[in-house]
């Protein structure tokens, strides 16, 4: 670890109502540790920033700014999706790292993603010990997915729970009243390719037994079409109406995607997505019952307007740890929450190692999928219960909520170019 | 006008977010009247309600549900899509809605709804001339669409302009942080089939020029390809992205809809919804961009949690209005908003003719859409802005929005069975 150096803090991959939150917990501990840390250089579109000496200098912006990217969604910085190779099989990428560390005294590296971007977290650490160049490398997760491990949430996940089982129950009002003369299934599709943690959470908007979702389709839960319809009509039979949330990734047993099973249109496309046109689909032609889908797409991953306290929360206070754990000389960790109880909820920060934490991904439990795999059961309610609550309102100003811009100014080149 | 009589007040077409409250103000108003109005009996499910003798007794509804109902979003007691044909056609049904008010001394007869249902209002409204059978009744403007003349908005309508402007700018910047090596287009798809204020509402997502959404496409400009995708080029090129707000009804000029032009699918199905899905398909064909999209379908008008204030307020001080113009001895009316100034945002109780609301769209005028056809005037941001305005929260629990459900007791009916 170097004594006094400056730092680099890069956004990686899909961005969330929350990933600010963390780079203002990141920025502001800094700040107050100026002895240690000088500048923190943010990676303009993540990695990509370091590769092209594309630094944005955090210091030219205002406190106010730094603190209201707390309430700000998206990636302030930009992100990408861009994944290092081994050191073996692309030396030159590394190479150019150092060389853009070394040039702007960069001895922190902060990186703020999912389970790829760990993994190129993991990867910077090793630039001490196999190329020599010290830096203190600390990863932050980041993943609506909710797929890191050895964290009891990843923040991201918590506001697109929140945004999922609100606009569920909300949605589920909004059949019901209607359902005699009009829509009886309405199909809602969220986003999880891998996993199903976010189509689980609309789980969390049934108070009672029959309310929304009445079912859930999850990638974990090969899709059977016949248990389906007897299930949609079921519902309808008894309900009158059949909310039912899937998964982006939902499949049959043999991996197919729902959402590639449309085939091809008049004109020779590739049916365009949508697992929820899908599902209305084979529901109308089957049960013949009017319906209405929905697909939320980027509206639940940027809904900061609905964001869970808990998930900011987490989010700010990962992002000072970060901090906090490199100036305590921990190196190649990211830091974790750690369960304490259900309920009330407590948590604390915890350490995970990045070489342990880089390219696992955590599926659901099977304890938290019902018998019939169209439902959660109270293990899960008792998981995910406390990631949603709390409301963080944005500021409004005429209406809508006031999100910050960055300056975004980036420092003066020292290098030649590279092409990435 | 009878001296004392029973209420029947019925929520018909499509729900929204604050039909809710109109409710709330017409009971709490009513109980405030008991000199004068009896009990309120709600129709389940509507005007069906009346004719099948489905009345719900409000008065075993305690205070507080009343007064949550205000907060709670769908139609508590159940709507319909049913529009009686004229006496004429068919008398049968006059008489029993006659036998109906007779048998449960109903002499005021409240309906909530857009125009079809104002078109309802109006036809039992001349049941006292034509049929002798003394009601008073008032209408209660509402519809998203916001397509109803002479009030200067429906209550619906502001709530799902908020949601749609707020989830644009939140998209849009998700859709910034992304767009260099990920996602260049963005499709939103909004409600709106005949009239496109719902989309245009996204515009008031934009703050400067460059803003998104780039493009918003209405139903009242015939769609033009070339000049579609030379905008969407143009945007991509200066800001490295495109977001486009599209409205259901967008159409061509010959009048068939987007959503209907994709064809059939492999198997021979009409290609499902989506006219976002259908543009999106046809960037990618022409441009190759790589693109997202979102459908917010019934999300968007069930949305209470991100409900306007200037709405949710007007849609309660409308039912409140409505009992005291029966009061007052009103009849085949409906109290309408009159906007007294742009900013500050003042506005006051007016009425209108049932007569002349009835069947009765108005359209967006030609003065609030740009000179391109994809976005909207100054003058379209000073009627929309204050509609947007103000935000009034649920109350939650557990991290979820407390929505009232009522008991809905039934009354005990006093005829014979109907066949509607």
């Amino acid at each position: 670890m170097v004594s006094k150096a400056n730092a680099f803090y890069a956004q990686s991959g899909g961005v969330t109502a929350v990933i600010n939150a963390s780079a203002s917990g990141v920025i502001l501990t800094a700040r107050k540790h100026k002895d240690r840390i000088g500048k923190v250089f943010a990676g303009r579109n993540g990695i990509l920033g370091a590769l092209n000496e594309e630094l944005i200098d955090t210091g030219r912006e205002p406190l106010s700014s730094i603190q209201a990217l707390r309430s700000t969604p998206s990636g302030a910085f930009g992100s990408c999706r861009y994944k290092l190779k081994s050191l073996e099989e692309n030396a030159r990428e590394y190479q150019r790292l150092i060389d853009v560390f070394r040039a702007h005294n960069i001895g922190y590296f902060f990186y703020n993603g999912g389970g790829d971007s760990q993994d190129t977290a993991h990867k910077v650490s090793q630039l001490s010990e196999k190329l020599g160049y010290p830096i203190t490398c600390i990863g932050i997760p980041k993943t609506v997915d909710n797929d890191l491990p050895y964290t009891d949430a990843c923040p991201g996940f918590g506001s697109v729970a929140k945004y999922v089982a609100v606009s569920t129950r909300e949605a589920a009002l909004d059949v019901a009243s209607m359902c005699e003369t009009s829509t009886k299934v309405f199909i809602l599709e969220v986003m999880g390719r891998h996993a199903g943690w976010i189509a689980a959470a609309a789980g969390l908007a049934q108070e009672n037994a029959d309310d929304a979702p009445h079912i859930i389709l999850l990638p974990e839960v090969p899709f059977k079409k016949t248990a389906f319809l007897r299930k949609v009509k079921d519902t309808v039979n008894k309900n009158g109406y059949c909310v039912i949330v899937v998964s982006e990734g939902a499949k049959y047993a043999d991996g197919t995607f729902l959402a590639d099973a449309g085939g091809k249109d008049a004109f020779g496309h590739t049916q365009l997505g949508g697992v929820a046109p899908t599902i209305a689909n084979m529901v109308k032609d089957n049960l013949g019952y009017k319906y209405h889908w929905a697909v939320a797409d980027y509206l639940q991953r940027a809904a900061r307007h609905i964001a869970s306290q808990t998930d900011v929360d987490q989010a700010f206070a990962l992002g000072q740890a970060a901090v906090e754990f490199a100036l305590a000389g921990k190196n190649a960790v990211m830091p974790t929450i750690v369960r304490k109880s259900d309920k009330p909820y407590r948590w604390t920060i915890g350490e995970a190692k990045l070489s342990r934490v880089a390219n696992v991904e955590r599926k659901m439990p099977k304890t938290y999928i019902s018998k019939d795999g169209f439902g959660i059961t109270a293990a899960a309610r008792r998981y995910l219960a406390p990631l949603i609550a709390g409301e963080d309102y944005p500021t409004y100003k005429d209406g809508l909520p006031k999100y910050v811009r960055l300056k975004n100014v980036l420092v003066a080149k020292k290098l030649p170019a590279f092409k990435v």
